[in-house]
């Protein structure tokens, strides 16, 4: 067990470049790519990641697969444990279910509702807390792990998961080949705890990459101006960008991150919104707040376009209510 | 002229399975094959393609560049002229952008605004036209090509229209043999003109088409039962799918779907609603009312799904405080 959650905590192994490319090559085998799509701001291209189009509606799916495929016969019978506002969540119920593993998450009470039923519905046990001030929501995985022998998946604080969702980036890379005459030269990317972002940043190492966090959230940006872990203040504002609400970033993500980005984007909840309507117009797409964040800051005009650029969607659980409040401001 | 407005009635030549193949081939130069996404349905995979994701928000594009891409240096010379409630009107406009040709476009006054704009927006000279009562569009689109020689491009009864559409089936087919293990059995298609239909009965020759179309507009599936061509009733009543509100299909389009089609099926606007909700929640893509009628069918238990089925999803162009109004029906 110790191991585990050695593992989980990011001591055990450090995710590698050879490792994105093999969960890479698992994941190309049972998902078909994401879509690229150009959209064309103030006249320049970007290319829009469409992970919101994964089975699950968000990149999360990747890391959990390349995770859960790791874990050996005597673990995959012991089952799992995640801790996620939503995707993660379904990621590791996804891939519990193909891969006949047994899946508990622990959930907040307030997570959007779509979330709660697409993991029930995947077949995992879904285990909830109070997010304020309640209790702590990895000493619940920890009891429950300790109770079963259940392997903790955690949401970005993992070698696997970090190198799962890096292949993004091998896909991205090869799209844009084709597509945009080159790979990506940065790689704007909404940002919790930094797995998506530390994953792209071992996939795509001649690329910067810009993680983009919510107002209030900004822990890695805070982080990487000071050099060191910072958490977000205890009374961090609410947000609608539920799956990017991270506490803190860890030293697994914060490591790599900190080598390879300069400094972090803050988009505006009006902002998101803005983004959220702008992919619905032009792309079609449905995106969650925080599936919109890196589009929000692009259309902000935070970041130079004069570069070769991928924006990640990376999700779209959102509520019918809440995606109707979102357009209805506009209309 | 005459040979252009020949054309345009279909008589000049007969669209062919060679033509569709060639359109594709066209179509695969300069764009992407839209995805190809899986959908549970009572535990049966139907695989659901993504037309809303094409640059102009739905497949029309594919005809109107295998049009345009035909005309001779001459004909292009002299412009051409659509007729559309919308989607055709962006993919003539998206077309003859690209291709350095003047664009003028017939519209119905009461389109979705979004149509109306994007039209514009890709340059097309729009001239509005009272649906109801007011003077017959085709009739404005005539005394327009009489005047400048421009090319009639006619949104579904043109053999290069149906051809450059079934380039759909090409890509279906191809990706179905992957991710499928095999060809469609049957493919589930919204229906107005019958020019997608047409152009998916010569791709997929071994495939079951299954018209799609709205109560009360359900001229093709009248026709089918006829054994001839019947307009819809004078008194048709308003319907949200603008995109298949054609009063009549054409000996061209009736000539193929005659021969492969039994049946077309009938949604009612409340099917069509659900299925755009179920699109939102499920798949994360926007759809236009007109764009998710093939999978209103689908979830209203129309379709047989013992068969290997594909559904189109042929476009997302609607306005957001109509998707809100959809979304917010449910919540």
């Amino acid at each position: 067990m110790t191991a585990q959650l050695t593992v989980s905590d990011g001591v055990a192994r450090t995710p590698t470049a050879e490792g994105v490319v093999r969960a890479a090559a698992k994941i190309a085998a049972i998902l078909q790519p994401t879509p690229l799509l150009p959209l064309e701001i103030d006249g320049v291209t970007v290319w829009c990641k469409a992970e919101c189009l994964q089975p699950i509606g968000a990149f999360k799916i990747r890391g959990a697969w390349h995770r859960l495929t790791d874990l050996s016969a005597e673990e995959r019978r012991r089952g799992v444990v995640g801790v996620s506002s939503g995707n993660h969540a379904q990621g590791v119920a996804w891939a519990a279910r193909r891969l006949g593993i047994e899946a508990t998450i622990v959930m907040p009470g307030d997570a959007p509702r779509v979330k709660l039923d697409n993991t029930r519905a995947l077949g995992a046990r879904v285990v909830l807390y109070d997010r304020p001030g309640g209790e702590d929501r990895d000493a619940v995985a920890a009891r429950l792990c300790a109770q079963t022998g259940a392997t903790l998946v955690h949401a970005f604080a993992d070698p696997w998961i970090i190198e799962g969702q890096g292949s993004t980036g091998i896909e991205l890379t090869a799209q844009m080949q084709i597509l945009a005459g080159g790979a990506p030269q940065q790689i704007v990317v909404p940002c919790g705890g930094g797995g998506l972002s530390a994953g792209l940043a071992l996939a795509c190492p001649d690329a910067g990459i810009v993680p983009v966090e919510p107002e209030g959230w900004d822990d890695v940006g805070r982080s990487l101006a000071a050099g060191t872990i910072l958490p977000v203040s205890a009374d961090a504002p609410p947000t609608a960008c539920d799956a990017l609400q991270t506490p803190s970033t860890r030293p697994i993500n914060f490591a790599i991150l900190s080598e390879r980005c300069h400094r972090a984007l803050v988009v505006s909840p009006a902002e998101v919104r803005a983004a959220q309507r702008l992919a619905f117009a032009k792309l079609k797409l449905v995106l969650e707040p925080g599936g919109a964040a890196a589009l929000a800051a692009v259309l902000a005009g935070d970041v130079e376009l004069n570069l070769r650029t991928a924006v990640v969607l990376s999700g779209g659980n959102t509520d019918a209510a809440a995606f109707a409040q979102v357009l209805a401001e506009e209309a």
